[in-house]
């Protein structure tokens, strides 16, 4: 059988998913070719990435564009997400950037590997609710959604429950009184996992798993209290998916994003990638298990409450943490003060609910400020 | 929807599965119905079932028949095994008595719910032949087979890997000077299965196993040398998965048979059964692995071998393992006996290369006759 290749618009090309998206093209130079690679800031690696992969349509937030085809200059990143030519259009652009690209790509009724969790945090029913109607497939680039979304394949009956695995961060056994002195080095030192500087902050106070249930939510249409989270410190069992019997299926392997990326590209089809590595039983001994303790973790408790409230919540939520974790990282505030300043900006929040984009995009805009502004000691 | 009630025929109703399967039945009234029951011995018991199930058709080894609708009185197993009333045929005898019956049922293009080892161990090129030409389906009822099952639903790509998942039984850490001293008594513990006899003495032979990783070959299609075994003694995962992008699937659970017979009478649905337990992680903390080593466990070793060198030897090493077993239980022989009475049936084996059944019948008396004569002490 000779499979197409399948061309990608490529948005987020120079962060963490977007150069292991192009990792999995260059194995794969006979399945993939790149139409599109869209970048925000690493100018120097996206003119590397464009001269190893001859994209025709190129986006550079700052430069506008550094090297088109004719006729084809200038594109928005909206437009770029649209491009009829593109099979699939991945979403690795970070924070609230991904929200309006991937709605664009739901309307256009496209394949969608979604590494974006703003979007779904924030917007997730109006993009759920756009690609159903458009006939767009969204498919999730991360280890936990892929890992469910690997278990619910062939399944007829919904499932009961989701059990979202998480590392539990490198300060799960850390009493609550020294978490304040933690500093951003010490944050940033994932026990499993090396991915960018927000995310390995937001496992660390599991605001990431809180985030991954919202997520979970709007791409498996399960209710927010059929998700539960474990703690599994040897990021293994990606997660779980219990079904009406009692049965539990798991998706296993090492913590390698690269995994859940080409399975979002090669769909339903799995490929052999050498450079995967393959678990091996005589070096995972054991795993292990622990209760998520919302005491301990009061970022998950804070997603998951926004979750449920649903409407604007969850885009401030997002957006506020954002906001503090780039004050964490920046040695403004401490480490215990993240969780404090979302809860804060969330209790502050008047909400709408069925919310229009522009709505999110205010709130979410709403929980950077009060967040800023707190930190700042010039709140209300 | 309303389902039709699936009319089920169980050959061995009065052994551990068939009272299990009919524990499914009474669960689910609205949905199955008992056309048939068959067993060898347990009168007692049968006489039970057939007052509460009120099948048509009954069938019991020594009785010839004690209650049947006019005309459908003095059937065999084989014929009972192809009614065409019949939805799904259980089958659920054990030993040698399986492979006919099975045989039949796949001839008439059956659903098949399949508990019996040694038809596919020993018959498995013929039944699964048989079973692909007629269009029957067979449905493994065991934990580890239905993980496996369960964990390739929706997969469109052939697997690389199957991995099956072993107790490692009551001795995993006994040293083997200390084997030959354990009693019928110690071996019947099982440390988390609750099973017939011979299955578990089996478990702690790992012969069980071994057996099992022959039928995973021709359940599944799969080179013997693609069947990895792991011991897992907590017997959470019943087995992986692994495919060609490295992802592994594993099916979870408490050690509950139910769970794979209820979900080869209910597939592809899965039903609600409140009776089944549901997987906690509060009290599921750890799960380890350990390698199966080939050296402590001589009967994984030697199924493995005759599943690659096929044609009779399975027969042969199934049937053998039968009879030492029972002369171990009946404290004729010591436990370390019976992989050695196992190896010197096989080594004295004239093999014959896709054999009939007559000759797979034949191979396995001669394996019985091997060991009885070896035990005795009147070899040749």
């Amino acid at each position: 059988m000779v499979c197409p290749v399948k061309r990608l618009a490529i948005l987020g090309s120079t962060g963490s998913v977007g150069r292991q998206t192009l990792d999995i093209v260059r194995t794969f130079p006979d399945r993939f070719g790149v139409l599109a690679l869209a970048a925000g800031d690493n100018l120097e690696l996206l003119s590397q990435q464009v001269e190893e992969f001859k994209p025709a349509i190129v986006y550079h937030h700052r430069e506008g564009r550094i090297h088109a085809d004719e006729g084809r200059e200038g594109l928005t990143l909206e437009e770029i997400a649209r491009l009829p030519e593109a099979d699939i259009v991945v979403i690795a652009l970070s924070g609230d950037a991904g929200l309006s690209p991937t709605l664009a790509a739901a309307n256009a009724g496209k394949r969608i590997a979604l590494a974006n969790k703003e979007s779904l945090v924030a917007a997730g029913e109006i993009i759920t609710g756009e690609a159903e109607r458009r006939g767009a497939r969204i498919m999730p680039v991360d280890s936990e959604h892929s890992a469910i979304w690997q278990c619910l394949a062939g399944e007829e009956c919904e499932p009961e429950r989701l059990i979202l695995t998480a590392s539990g961060g490198p300060f799960r056994h850390v009493p609550a009184a020294e978490l304040a002195r933690v500093t951003p080095e010490q944050a940033l030192k994932h026990p499993s996992w090396r991915m960018g500087r927000k995310v390995t902050i937001d496992s660390a106070t599991l605001m990431n798993k809180g985030l991954e249930v919202i997520e979970a939510h709007w791409l498996f249409g399960m209710p927010i209290d059929r998700i539960s989270v474990i703690v599994h410190p040897e990021s293994i069992i990606h997660s779980m998916v219990e079904f009406a019997d009692g049965a539990v299926k798991a998706q296993l392997g090492y913590p390698d994003m690269r995994l859940p990326i080409q399975y979002a590209l090669t769909y339903p089809e799995r490929l052999v990638n050498p450079g995967l590595p393959k678990l091996d039983f005589r070096t995972v001994t054991r795993l292990t298990f622990e209760e998520a303790d919302p005491e301990a973790f009061p970022c998950l408790r804070l997603a998951v409450q926004a979750g449920k409230s649903g409407g604007t919540y969850p885009a401030v939520l997002s957006a506020a943490d954002e906001m503090a974790v780039a004050l964490f990282l920046g040695g403004r505030v401490g480490f215990g003060d993240i969780s404090q300043l979302v809860e804060r900006a969330l209790a502050e929040h008047r909400p709408v609910m069925r919310p229009s984009l522009d709505e999110i995009l205010a709130a979410a805009e709403f929980g950077r400020q009060r967040v800023k502004h707190a930190a700042s000691g010039d709140g209300p």
